[in-house]
């Protein structure tokens, strides 16, 4: 009797699949662009022709990424598809659907697989991003790999490519929260419970702009995320600290909490919001934020690698490797 | 100085990112749909208009799928994407490119990294999958998650849809290699060494004939894979044991190791055959063996399920849950 399984071990890997296919049905993510879906030897989707794949993977790891004891399984799952879609997102895409190969040891509670796949299935239906397939298999440790899969008008997608010396660097929303939440988690106060939203929208309306030189998203920090965007072009950022926008009352409960906000604005990850440089013409901050549906700061500007070297005075820092 | 960096977490995420573009790059694998390879937020891949996309993701996992002590890391990435090829062939799909999501301590020692890569990308080269992208984490074991992408005429792709009671049963090529020798490593005797051949051009070929029915590419053993093929519609395979095309000498190898050729076959993974239903009016073996440039065995045929129940006599078997 299927009430009496209480691990993943215990109800098998086809009926774990039918499980999961199940769930999916009863979510109902609308997928104009699947042909077949979950249970075959692969899926089938439709590109229109006016469009490229945009595909990207990306893994969260127990351990590494998430721990049962400071996050929900629900929670889990919500943040493994977000991060994946802020990846469509820093490339002007529409999605389309995902994978999940998801190993995980035999003794995992059925409400753990259920609460991440409910999670997962949550965003699903959010950005309209059906679950197609997967994989399933036991491993020591709890691992969801999403593959992504998307579309972008040809030739129209945004890329790290094309950022310029003189472009001025501007970011989406607001800096730094996933990072203080995190933080406090880690010392034992409060769990993560935060979803970012991914800037799929603004991503489409960025892609659509002239005017516009490299995106990405910030999901390892924007001091990496930055030094990724310009660095392979011999490109570095100066960043104005000052002009980073934290959210409200940000710096106060960084105090409280003996934290630096400047360092977890730059340094903390999984925000999620845009980072992308524009042209010294090309729209202002006010002008992006109407077309994007978001607040837009501009942070600092873009430099020869090797320019601007040290820590400059009031705030300025040079990120890159010089 | 890298000379003197001999293990992943030495070498850094980026630059470790940064020698698998470098490998890829030498290895030089064909890649005329790829727009926007490794490096980006996403790949970006161009279909023709009359195609669809097929899209598959698949996992191998240390201590579940191969073992360091048995298999060269070589070998470890050859079978990883011939897993994933094979599962575009059973769809009649042309390989586009892969990605690949990388988990391992920081530990692993930089030649077996490469040895995986080295192996990946020969078997890239020899069926031109490009590597388009990926992800690379830490985690306690090590563990490769690829996705690969394909392209099917519309409409055309094999599915595991389609099989009608009164079909007969074919497989290519010979089951139970793979299996033996998986047996034999995991008894301390030898390591497993061989690489099937994912069936991508007679999956193809097989995609444009008339009268087949549904499709299926033999990774968990042929039992099992049927069991996939037949159970979602109702229906079961009756099995002549005596047809089951074994390898040359295969029989008295497994007496040998005192395993059961049988057995072998039938329940023995990764042989990556294709097992496929035909109509009774549909091409005949020798047709079939001719189009799809294989040898092709028809070992039985399409039950509704519950007809033929038990074991019959003379090797007769029936699978599906009845």
């Amino acid at each position: 009797m299927l009430g009496s399984v209480e691990t993943l071990g215990e109800l098998g890997e086809d009926a774990a699949i039918e499980r999961i296919a199940r769930a999916a049905r009863r979510v109902g993510v609308r997928a104009p662009r699947v042909r077949l879906g979950i249970g075959d030897d692969a899926a089938l989707l439709r590109l229109a022709p006016s469009e490229e794949l945009a595909v990207s993977t990306d893994a969260r790891i127990e351990g590494v990424h998430f721990r049962w004891r400071s996050e929900s399984p629900r929670h889990v799952g919500r943040l493994a598809l977000v991060a994946n879609l802020s990846d469509l997102a820093a490339m002007g895409a529409r999605p389309l659907g995902f994978l999940l190969a998801l190993a995980a040891p035999p003794q995992l509670a059925l409400g753990r697989f259920d609460g991440l796949l409910a999670g997962l299935l949550h965003e699903a239906r959010t950005h309209a991003c059906p679950l197609v397939g997967g994989n399933l298999c036991r491993a020591r440790e709890t691992s969801l790999t999403l593959t992504v899969l998307g579309a972008v008008p040809r030739g129209r997608a945004l890329t790290r490519r094309g950022a310029r010396p003189g472009d001025r660097i501007c970011v989406t929303g607001r800096l730094g929260a996933m990072a203080l939440e995190v933080a406090r988690a880690e010392r034992g106060r409060g769990r993560v419970e935060q979803v970012p939203e991914p800037r799929l929208a603004a991503g489409r309306a960025l892609a659509r702009l002239r005017g516009i030189g490299g995106a990405i998203d910030v999901s390892d920090g924007l001091e990496l995320d930055l030094v990724r965007l310009l660095g392979p072009a011999g490109l570095a950022a100066e960043i104005d600290g000052s002009k980073l926008p934290l959210p409200r009352g940000f710096a106060a409960r960084c105090r409280r909490a003996g934290l630096d906000p400047l360092e977890l604005a730059l340094g903390g990850g999984e925000d999620y919001e845009l980072a992308f440089s524009v042209r010294p013409r090309g729209p202002s901050p006010r002008a992006l934020a109407a077309r994007l549906g978001l607040p837009v700061t501009e942070i600092g500007r873009v430099v020869a690698r090797g320019r601007g070297r040290g820590r400059p005075a009031r705030g300025w820092r040079h990120l890159g490797r010089g």
